[in-house]
């Protein structure tokens, strides 16, 4: 049993290499090719896919999270545009990103080349499985997916699929590797598999991305939780800071760019307030305030410490009154996990010292946290947001899953 | 006990904000303030590091590397010197990598920040304490420094002599703390301080870096092992072949970037080897070869399937003959660990399949291996080289030190 991941890493390390010397032609075609086998293969995807459904209804699964499993023609008709959309895309390998003479001679390029190996874990999304696959296939890298085993049979379908269309074209197959054995056992050798896997990407919620960061020897990319302020500053535009407000909290509430604590500033706290709870109110939101929030208003319920570190995903917020930007500042950067921060202000230096002070992947003025992301970030796609400092930080595009290497033309240079 | 780690995570994390907030121009004060104070207190600092010499004496520590951790007057100086440089080194902190408009009016910026709390985790060279703190302090970051309990005495006196200097000029002392407690479990410890620690960089032998690459929970910058090959293509310009092989293996042994192994094409085996092996023994370089090496030189022991994968950073090499470029490749890929990589041709075709097809952090055409280094591309500093595919790779000079944040300008902006 013990062989199972590693043959797997094997198979993916050599499928790498294949990858690594495909043209952008025959990598468009791989996407363009699987994108079509999914609409022909329709039929049978649904076919697959009721089965994990059907077995999750009778586990008594939640309905959101049914709904997340469950495929319709739209959605794999959506996973095909995806692909066709990766197609389209910019191939970032290749770019040699800069070249320098050296007095000596050489000529030393910095050239930007794909990672190699790339596990992804998963929870029950079946679209992951052909996005995760469209976006590492398109940079040239092999891909292992491991996916929930709620969707086993869809992941499974869709697999199948890509690698009909892939085979068809003589193109390597073990480019897109499934783990059907989704014990956890197996996740826990994916994490050891240094030798064969060059970065881990988990996708999900919270619990899964701690273990893979915790255990894993592979290199992680850790993404998704975000703890997102809006602060309204004592120069703020009330009316623009209640549009940014209602807009990040309420758009969209289970999604990581979407704001759970809101920092007012107490020189504008009696005039905002009212507004800012009204406009909350009408989307049916609980606040949660500290004192002073509390005393002006009834209907907040009060906030514990504990609060202020929560990622609610959920029609919940927590309010602070601070006395200064640095209070603000402070506040954010304590209990914030680096995602996304936005200041609301009309005070030059103060939006200034906000970009420069405030510890985030993704820090705005006057905007709303919502942003955050691959597509409206312009990158045409998105296989995360990393909420660490190494390699990619924030809205993670095709260039993320790349690395370089440096290429060196000599003519006999040897060191003195 | 368990506090202790806790407690300099924490001190570091508050002194890399008040890091990430100074202007350059405090940072090279800092710098330059704590070379002149190296030097004013070398007598001091040699007398710390007699203590470590001595011990290292009576405990029986090998000539070479007592050698190591003895600092005299003029090492006093390089650091003083090298703490110089960086002060003189352009900053990159604070540069715009990119702004673009996006279509809704945002403005989104790419800017360079400091990581943050940078660990590094070291063997007996006190002069890695001074050159470190350099470039963490530099590129705006805390450091917390564990180095060998060999040369703690000398590393406590360095430390102690750098934060008198920033403590006269107001600058944050805990910018640079040294764990003195230098037992196993600090590193442990250290390891598993995701919360306070934002990367952690091993330096040293394959053991330590092996241990801290399977053991953190803080993301790793493994650095070092390097099994570099150099490889005679059928159409090499002989001359400059050996004088590549005889400066990549002998220039300096015991460096990661040195040669260990060499691949001749067949067909120009026959001319090639009896001058190449004439060099190497020039040097007493003990040759490891395959058969057909064998067969051809009385003088050379038989490979075993180790050497191939050995980083031997002595005076031997192993020699193989292959009879296609492909082969040659195909060999490196397999045994290599990433690092640096030449091919010896006088073929353009052969020289870009090379340059593309293997995979390390620094492939070569007609040049010596040896030029892998911070300061030979350039870079004016080096942390060390890079051989994993994350964050950076091959030679890291002050960017890698650095992350990026996106700051975003709006005026309203919302998503729809």
């Amino acid at each position: 049993m013990e062989q199972y991941m590693e043959i797997i890493g094997q198979r993916a390390k050599e499928a790498s290499k294949i990858m690594a010397r495909l043209s952008q032609v025959d990598k468009n075609r791989g996407l363009l090719a699987a994108a079509e086998e999914l609409r022909k293969k329709t039929d049978y995807i649904l076919e697959e896919n009721k089965k994990d459904v059907d077995a999750a209804i009778q586990s008594g699964m939640k309905q959101s999270l049914v709904d997340r499993l469950q495929l319709t023609k739209e959605r794999i008709d959506a996973m095909a545009v995806g692909l066709e959309q990766i197609a389209g895309l910019e191939d970032p390998v290749g770019e040699v990103l800069s070249m320098k003479t050296r007095p000596n001679g050489l000529r030393i390029g910095k050239k930007r080349v794909p990672l190699g190996v790339i596990g992804i874990i998963y929870e029950s999304r079946p679209n992951v499985t052909a996005d995760a696959f469209g976006l590492c296939f398109k940079t040239g890298n092999a891909t292992i997916l491991r996916g929930g085993s709620d969707a086993i049979h869809s992941n499974k379908a869709v697999t199948v699929v890509i690698k009909d269309a892939l085979c068809k074209l003589k193109l390597p197959q073990d480019a897109m590797i499934l783990v059907e054995d989704t014990s956890r056992e197996m996740v826990t050798e994916m994490m050891q598999l240094r030798e064969y896997i060059d970065v881990l990407i988990p996708r999900g919620g919270a619990g899964l991305i701690a273990n893979v960061v915790k255990n894993s020897s592979v290199p992680v990319i850790e993404t998704g939780t975000g703890n997102c302020h809006v602060y309204v500053d004592d120069s703020a535009d009330l009316n623009m800071a209640a549009d940014i407000i209602e807009n990040a909290k309420t758009q969209r509430m289970g999604v990581c760019n979407a704001c759970e604590s809101l920092l007012i500033h107490s020189a504008v706290a009696e005039k905002a307030m009212p507004v800012i709870l009204r406009r909350l109110k009408e989307h049916q939101i609980e606040v949660r305030g500290d004192e002073r929030v509390c005393a002006g208003a009834s209907e907040v319920i009060p906030a514990t410490e504990e609060d202020w570190g929560r990622e609610y995903l959920d029609a919940m917020i927590s309010v602070k009154i601070v006395d200064s930007l640095e209070e603000a500042i402070d506040h954010i950067n304590r209990y914030n996990t680096g995602h996304s921060e936005t200041i609301v202000t009309e005070n030059y230096d103060h939006a200034l010292k906000f970009l420069d002070e405030v510890d985030a992947a993704a820090v705005y003025v006057n905007a709303s946290t919502r942003f955050t992301d691959g597509f409206e970030f312009g990158f045409g796609a998105e296989i995360g947001i990393s909420t660490q400092k190494l390699h990619a930080r924030g809205p993670m595009g095709l260039e993320a899953l790349t690395t370089t290497k440096y290429i060196i033309f000599g003519n006999g240079q040897i060191r003195e």
